[in-house]
């Protein structure tokens, strides 16, 4: 993700990366950035599940809800 | 779901295919997915509500509200 | 319900048919689907509340906020 | 509470008639609705405050902030 | 507070009436009603704050943001 | 904080004024009321943090997110 | 941060100096401020999360979603 001014200028550019996204639930998922929107709705490809510091299931695609997120960040 | 630039085209391409939601609550859902809209709300059709790993009942068609759901995946 | 493309079409559907419906705390009303709005709200006629496996109350109409439910479904 | 097309409609035919309001924190009012609006939030007048069972305390009027209620219900 | 037939006019007809607001948190304050909005954003003067039964602290005016609370209602 | 008939007035007369700000996690903050907005996003100075009775850090100037807000009243 | 009569002022004056940012959920991130919106939605470069007093994790870049920040404060 490269530094810009506005937050979602930032989603933008990490577009077809590898990122984290923690959850609000205390569960992560990694994966590559495919679209965000407004709402910082989020849509990963060739996802992973982990949870407590273990990969709990492998997603492919994966739709998660903004409002359930806290953090979204490179892997 | 394919790949998409907008989060809510990737739903729209999974319609009529089974997906996985999960909510908050930690219950999930697997069904085909009918019907979505902006806030995320959800028709499923034969679906299935899973607990603890475990089948908790058989509910056909279930709306699920968008603001308890944190994922939807491809089951 | 019958399946419509549209999350609201489907509750619409299921007017005057009995309906579950499931909270966040954990309670369930279940009784005939007699309204509901936008945001979810919804009211049930001839309705018994549940907890826990047990039936709690015979409520006859209950007015159920929007955004305490997670799920709707044909009982 | 008569059968209404939509959710208020029901709650405008409560007026001046005893209704049960429970909240997400687990109290319940049961006293006269008196006024309401489209965030329901509700006033009661006459109302008594009950928790795990019990009547804790008389109350008179009490205004109810609506994101806090899950159910009204006729008394 | 007199009887109204919009609940903010209930909260209108207690102004520079002692009230009783309690919080989501378990928190009561107990002063004047001084001020609200929309939002039942409150504030009270000459105000106690009770917990568990007992007055915890005296702050003379408090504003106290309307999601946190759950009633208000005459003293 | 003078008497207002709006909640933001009171908040408008308390500017420069040293402020006890609690949040809904249970840490209050101490310092001096510089800037406020409608969604009571608030900016504090030569604040401190408190937690549990004691003063946990100095934390200088400090943004704190509106919704996070219980109260807020002259220290 | 300078002090402002907004609070965003406030936010747009820490803009490129380090941070302090504190979540809902006893998580914090330190990091250089490269953005943020009117959601609080947040971007910091060179971050450290912490939690419970340890550092856990090097994160670069990280974008944190507003409506899980309790406070932001220079480090």
């Amino acid at each position: 993700m490269e530094e810009n001014s506005r937050p979602l200028d930032t989603l933008n550019a990490a577009r077809n990366k590898t990122v984290m996204v923690d959850l609000k639930n205390g569960y992560r998922y990694v994966g590559k950035l495919k679209a965000f929107d407004i709402h910082i709705n989020v849509v990963l490809s060739d996802a992973d599940e982990h949870h407590n510091g273990d990969v709990k299931r492998k997603l492919g695609n994966v739709f998660i809800r903004g409002d359930t997120i806290t953090i979204i960040s490179p892997a």
